[in-house]
């Protein structure tokens, strides 16, 4: 079968709060040699559609609420940036020295909301929040990339996770357009005529898992990867998708 | 930057115990005109392994323990594979209807020990464990794929695993050997010069999902993909370094 490859896009300026960020994406394509085409997948980081999107707020203009005192003090962490983490976050999940993990507004079960305090440009210390409905960012994206290109796309956004009972952070998908982010194989025969075992595939966390292995090749440098030749059958499912329910899950 | 490739290799014979996998593989290479070089890292489906490695267990040839049968009536499954669950496990994580969490006995927290029934040839009733030590398969498979090829390679595990929180199952590396499953970035300086917020990454896991993505494209089969491009620094660590030890676990 045909090869799948992932192509790294490197040289993307740093993002200024009301970029055109497919514009700044397409000149990348364009300097890589790369032209969009049917079928095509483009991954896109968290960091870079918050940047673009003005999610990112001086720590300076934050004054926490006693909860944030409080917690702060449990997690041993700036209060100004645990009081933003409360206001994007609808639950908190455990809270422990160094670790903050809540449900955040999306129903992301997540460390800090999602709130990151590296790699954000300036000297002042800032807080940069996960974009305001990331499923809509991945929608606008691929609409205005699919106008540039006249081609069938699809575009997701990944974060890099941490998860429970395993080391190590890997990438996840927090908006999608265009693919299954969770594709359901209910029914599917196996290679022996049965039903199979596994019945959803969380697609959308592949793809950005694969990124992100590129993504982490080279620094913080890749901060969008081109996914081509895959060929994912199933109907458009949004990241909201991938969000377990809570009478489903039994770790919270 | 230079390209990351996927191949998904297709058209394996069905593998029987004490076949040799190594050889099975080089011929699906062979075939698909690929000729390992330094730098691959060959993605090898769990049940493939298992199966060369004869963990096949005829459920008839299994009695259940009382403990079995009275854990079999609460997740409503077969005691016999109830047993053979057990038998691979040191706890049981969660118990409810239709759903078995165990940690297995090497440490991995996981759906039914990864005891699969599908996807098993033959008529009868079985089970397919997971390999006795993965990553002493993937250093074994490893060496023997060197010799023939005269390059330094990698060999990654991977089974489909869910999580908490999450919908869908996804790749996860349980057998590693040539590259840092888990890789430590602690110091690291992000683009700004600061310590990264992010310390450890679970490369094994992103490999493993990014071969997943390529694996669940042609239903069940394609069991093996190698990438090849990846650029990962760092040193050799096995699948074992990605369990999380259970006095840093907050969720068990």
């Amino acid at each position: 079968m045909p090869a799948v490859s992932l192509h790294g896009l490197e040289g993307l300026p740093l993002v200024q709060p009301g970029d055109d960020l497919p514009a700044l994406l397409c000149d990348a394509l364009d300097r890589a040699g790369l032209r969009l085409t049917d079928g095509d997948v483009l991954v896109v980081a968290q960091k870079i559609v918050s940047k673009a999107e003005g999610r990112r707020r001086p720590l300076a203009e934050v004054v926490p609420s006693p909860r944030a005192l409080e917690l702060a003090e449990v997690v041993r962490k700036d209060p100004r940036l645990v009081e933003v983490v409360l206001s994007e976050s609808r639950d908190v999940i455990r809270a422990v020295p160094n670790v903050l993990i809540v449900e955040h507004r999306l129903g992301f079960v997540m460390a800090n909301a999602g709130v990151d305090q590296s790699n954000v440009e300036g000297d002042e210390a800032a807080a940069l929040l996960l974009p305001e409905d990331p499923d809509a960012s991945c929608r606008r994206l691929r609409a205005a990339l699919e106008r540039r290109y006249g081609a069938r796309l699809a575009v997701v956004m990944n974060d890099s996770f941490g998860r429970p009972w395993r080391n190590g952070v890997t990438g996840v998908c927090i908006g999608a357009s265009g693919l299954p982010a969770l594709l359901d194989r209910r029914g599917a025969p196996d290679l022996f005529g049965r039903a199979l075992r596994i019945t959803e595939i969380a697609v959308g966390d592949e793809v950005a898992a694969a990124a992100s292995m590129v993504m982490g090749q080279a620094g913080e440098g890749i901060p969008a990867v081109l996914v081509r030749g895959l060929r994912i059958e199933g109907p458009d499912r949004p990241a909201s998708a991938l969000i377990r329910s809570r009478q489903h899950d039994l770790f919270r």
